[in-house]
């Protein structure tokens, strides 16, 4: 035990260095430079000489609060709270797809299907309600209430899981560090409260946001004609704020049927389910379409595979036009300039051992 | 104090909105647009349209961490806690000048002038102490610790200023909505621990790291020649990582006394007479450049007024060189690229009226 809880000690050790080694090295994305350039090589030189982008998030306030953002990121990437013990939070938010899984709809514990698409969870803090019927508060609670969750971590309540973590040398030393004010530090609460202030670290900035900067380069010919087409048909309409969503509930067919258009085998009530009120019916969160061009399949059911059908789909439901080729073409060309390169902190940190007894 | 019980509340209250609200808006420097082009009309519909960028900031993880930071900005423009009554942290902290006073040493309570120059807050959290001679650990350590300073904040121990805060209706409240777990809050540590949750936050991305990144046109011709003559000169040996210093303690004067070129009226024996070491004689910790171009004027004892000859004499006594007109005009231009604008977050809070009574 004592090996162990020095293990723990040296993880969340908090010095400038290690608070800046977790973070993402740069506020710009980095972008492809001519080799050989005089500018190339300067650049290339003044790293070399120890000079250093200032990093786009800035440290941690406290040993307390970069304990927590380390021990959620160690939590997200454990799956020994899962009913099976492999599902854990990365099992469907996955790095090299900016954090979804590919899947229609997501696989948790004993291969059961959940009933909806996985979201990215990247810039997902910005959102105003989390889950596709906005059924989840914050991301703090989608954390938490994951622990129960019938197809993801599946576990009958909260003690469950909770004991498990105890039970694994390092957790309790790890969340006392986290919520040193907290006279139970080990609770699916913390659990939530750990691994949301992970998750809200990771936003993924691109070349969108340089352009409403004043880049007016960083987006090419065609990414500016997708985004006037996207602007002009009403599409910001919804799809707006630093997310291009999630600031809102909308009805998922207004012109016509969706299920008629994306061929979803039936269709979902939506927050109708969560309210019981009639108005709510086919309602969702509308979603934030950054990193869009990563996390097909798309809607809630993951009913379309393919980005520009799933354009289509939209204009032709919600605001009844018929796109051409060429403009969807376009549009999906400005979506792809919402990807942002996943930040450095989102890569695993492996969760503590298991006792050697094997408890 | 019912109803400024209130005020508390609704000014702690922590929505999406409010959250974003007081974060800088965007992870890049705006740049000027040319007017009437197609861009610039697609970049105002689309704002126009409610799109907007990714914050440069993550929202803070919960309550008490966004309640500490609303705090902590607030007490930086807290007079009252000054023996005098007239000096807050902005006094020598001023957005205008990149957050330094532009005094060679800055004047705290009753007009006393202080041993030093006042460096700039901004990117500091990234420096491995902070005052020039490190004596202050972190940017909490600081704040604490000024309450006491003779001639910053001037009061004989914490209990006065804290006795102060107490006295002014809302205070009590904040400090418990910022530190729910501790049983007494409005302490001077946790002054300092919302002074630095709220300045650890303020990071000046700037031009200089969108070229590190790969952009070769973020620096003029003039500015690469000076980052040039800067590595190849020496001066990233000290003035390295993301805030070019800050990272190192090193003699200001390694070939020549300094106070021979700087005119400076007597010698400052610097961390010597922390550590009472011979070996630390005139030893300081390296300053940071970033906005060194607004940071003016120079050294630890403010005793050159204008940057080309404070890198001259940096040339001469820290290398030996004499440095051209030329070189140190390319220098100065480069090191401007280090200007960041100042966060939206660096602007005053107001502090809580006093109570009626005008205790």
């Amino acid at each position: 035990m004592r090996r162990f809880f020095l293990i723990s000690l040296v993880s969340t050790t908090v010095g400038a260095g290690a608070l800046l080694a977790g973070l993402d090295s740069a506020s710009f994305p980095a972008q492809a430079t001519a080799a050989g350039t005089e500018a190339a090589r300067l650049i290339s030189d003044a790293k070399a000489a120890g000079l250093a982008p200032l990093p786009s998030l800035p440290p941690v306030s406290d040993p307390s609060a970069q304990a927590r953002v380390t021990l959620g990121r160690r939590l997200f990437y454990e799956a020994r709270v899962s009913q099976d013990g492999n599902v854990s939070c990365s099992h469907c938010h996955q790095a090299d797809l900016a954090a979804s899984d590919g899947l229609p709809k997501s696989i948790g514990v004993f291969g059961k299907t959940n009933p909806r698409n996985a979201p990215s969870i990247f810039n997902a803090a910005l959102q105003f309600k989390q889950h596709w019927r906005g059924d989840r508060e914050s991301l703090e609670d989608q954390a938490e209430k994951s622990l129960l969750g019938p197809a993801s971590f599946g576990n009958p309540d909260y003690s469950v899981p909770m004991a498990t973590l105890k039970g694994v040398p390092g957790y309790a030393e790890a969340f006392a560090d986290a919520f040193p004010g907290d006279k139970e530090p080990l609770t699916s609460k913390n659990w939530g409260a750990a691994i949301g202030a992970f998750e809200r670290r990771l936003l993924t900035p691109g070349r969108f946001d340089a352009f409403l900067a004043g880049d007016e380069k960083a987006l090419s010919a065609t990414e500016q004609a997708g985004l006037r087409k996207f602007v002009d048909l009403g599409c910001a309409a919804c799809h707006n704020g630093p997310g291009l969503g999630g600031t809102s509930f909308q009805k998922f067919g207004v012109v016509e049927d969706y299920w008629k258009e994306t061929s979803s085998a039936s269709p979902d009530k939506g927050r109708a389910d969560v309210t019981k009120n009639d108005a709510d019916l086919y309602v969702f969160k509308v979603p934030a379409l950054r990193n869009v061009a990563k996390t097909g399949p798309y809607f809630h059911d993951g009913s379309v595979p393919d980005l520009p059908r799933a354009v289509r789909v939209m204009a032709k439901v919600q605001l009844g036009k018929d796109l051409t080729e060429r403009e969807s073409a376009d549009i999906v060309a400005f979506l792809a300039s919402l990807t942002g390169a996943a930040p450095a902190e989102f890569s695993p940190l492996e969760p503590f051992p298991s006792a050697p007894s094997g408890k």
